[in-house]
């Protein structure tokens, strides 16, 4: 890493939380040289699946050394382990539960430790008073490997079928197949994979193409593929 | 205050807007090196008192020499005064009218004094024009006591009844009550001081705990407070 | 350009999409000092229109030498130009489809050239392949001149009827119209100009004045003028 190192973060917080500035000044606090990057802070609450996609696209183009700090957490105070873990050259501080899946899919574990709560540390709030200090430490070059001590068997989630992963803004379905596909069917409507960009698709038809993210989704030129299907995160899709 | 200045930004005018942009322009302007940090733009409109609890809740993990500006401002253009206060070692710049009620609960009161408008100043954006100048000068390191003329008898909030001060993502009311607290009676539903953290909850059922915050909250494992109890921010609550 | 240079980034992508955090990875690779500033991500999709004036409103205040992205290209993939364009002093990245409309307005064009898209650049993704390398190699000191041929005729938006540009948080219409205005029509309402600031005006009562962007608004004092005139973003004005 050279220059100011990233600090990224990710939550099921919200935009409108005081609780990502708290994470942010103790991160300060660790790193005052720290540029922060706010990745996404509007994971569906609790949903783990759906961080561990934003939480990768979000991170993916960052360089070797950066840091990203990860909290969408169903089982705060139930014991389950805080995780710093390095992989692709770049460093995740998360819960223990599946939040890294998609990142660990593509890439090997080169370390990982379990993060010990320091004394005093709020049971109900571990991505300040837990994640927090570690993504600042490591932000700080402190090495990874001092801040717990080395662990396996990392939380995985399982593929699941077919699905819908995430809607954009647009109302783009982002589905978890990567390509090729020949075509799919969703909410019975066949779609065959055709024009590769959205100005070659027709107006009002949806069509199936190969995201920037790698896999395919599904568009509606000038209209929204999740309104036009009936679709949205979590659907069903069929490969046909 | 060592290395570069904090300044966070609090306000209502919601992240979509162009204002808070036009504030982090004005501040850098004044301290190139500042850190922005945006602590919540979700305030709910012209609201003081949500404002005054998000904006103490956001910046109380920051350090000393840190600058936080506040903007949730019913009366722009009345008269009432600007201020920029140091209390707890923090310079806070914000409007003198209740907004920064929970920091001076808190901390004593330093400094303060009445910033006075620039020639030409909108009268309608003093966020732009007479706040964030401020909060860019003393981030620059320019002394507090320089700003204005000194002023004391702050406005302050009343304290009011028991009730719920804030609604988080998840559902969880925010009381403006400190513990211990035995019991709390919501909508007619009684609520018994007894699990300490999410994990130790029963799915479903209501529960007090002390939150990160050092407040009263209440929670529901794999639920809703809100919605299991009916309740919002202001809703009343009877200790019992 | 004195210090460490700004880059705000202004999309229709929501603050909930991972896109934005990957376009802040592609400038800081390219400019590890960068200052990163949010301006607006809710730019209502593809309203090339509202992003034009939300763009301008947004980077007004910054001073010479900044840099703003800014992606609201419904026409992505079309083989519409991207450009980097320098007014105002200030650089400018942006598809040309008009999103510049507001800022060509106030400034002459100083220099403009159409991007080339790299090899290998996502034909969907041309935020992040596209405009975010050239923001980064601007921020980083590169001439603008270097990153394409020069180009001119810059596709321009028809100024239109006069009309409500955008809502704010406060319910507040902002007209394109430039001061003095003796009087509008919205919804068959008659509405004078009279009051300068909130604070001098009836309350329940909508009233003209002249915003800090220079334009043309419509407030009414402790309610939101949205909803006492039932109008909103595009609603027509009538000037009488």
């Amino acid at each position: 890493m050279s220059g100011r190192p990233v600090v990224t973060l990710t939550t099921d917080f919200g935009t409108g939380s005081p609780y990502v500035a708290a994470m942010k000044a103790v991160v300060l606090a660790r790193c005052p040289e720290a540029i922060l990057v706010d990745a996404v802070h509007e994971v569906p609450p609790f949903d783990v699946a759906a961080g561990a996609f934003l939480l990768w696209a979000a991170t993916r183009d960052f360089g070797p050394g950066s840091v990203h700090l990860a909290v969408v957490d169903p089982g705060v105070g139930t014991g389950r382990r805080g995780l710093a873990v390095r992989a692709g050259r770049r460093c995740y501080v998360a819960p223990d539960n599946g939040l890294l899946e998609l990142v660990l899919s593509e890439h090997e574990v080169e370390a990982a430790v379990e993060l010990v709560a320091p004394p005093g540390a709020s049971r109900t709030f571990e991505g300040r008073d837990v994640f927090a200090p570690a993504a600042g430490d490591l932000a700080a070059g402190r090495p990874l490997e001092q801040l717990g001590r080395p662990v396996s068997g990392l939380v995985r989630l399982p593929p699941g079928p077919p699905r819908v992963l995430w809607v954009d803004r647009f109302g783009n379905l982002v589905t978890n197949l990567k390509p090729p596909v020949a075509g799919l069917r969703i909410n019975g409507r066949a779609l065959l994979a055709s024009a590769t960009t959205f100005g070659e698709g027709r107006p009002g038809e949806p069509f199936l193409y190969t995201g920037s993210l790698g896999y395919v989704e599904v568009g509606v030129r000038e209209d929204r593929a999740d309104r036009v299907l009936r679709a949205g995160a979590g659907s069903p899709v069929e490969v046909i």
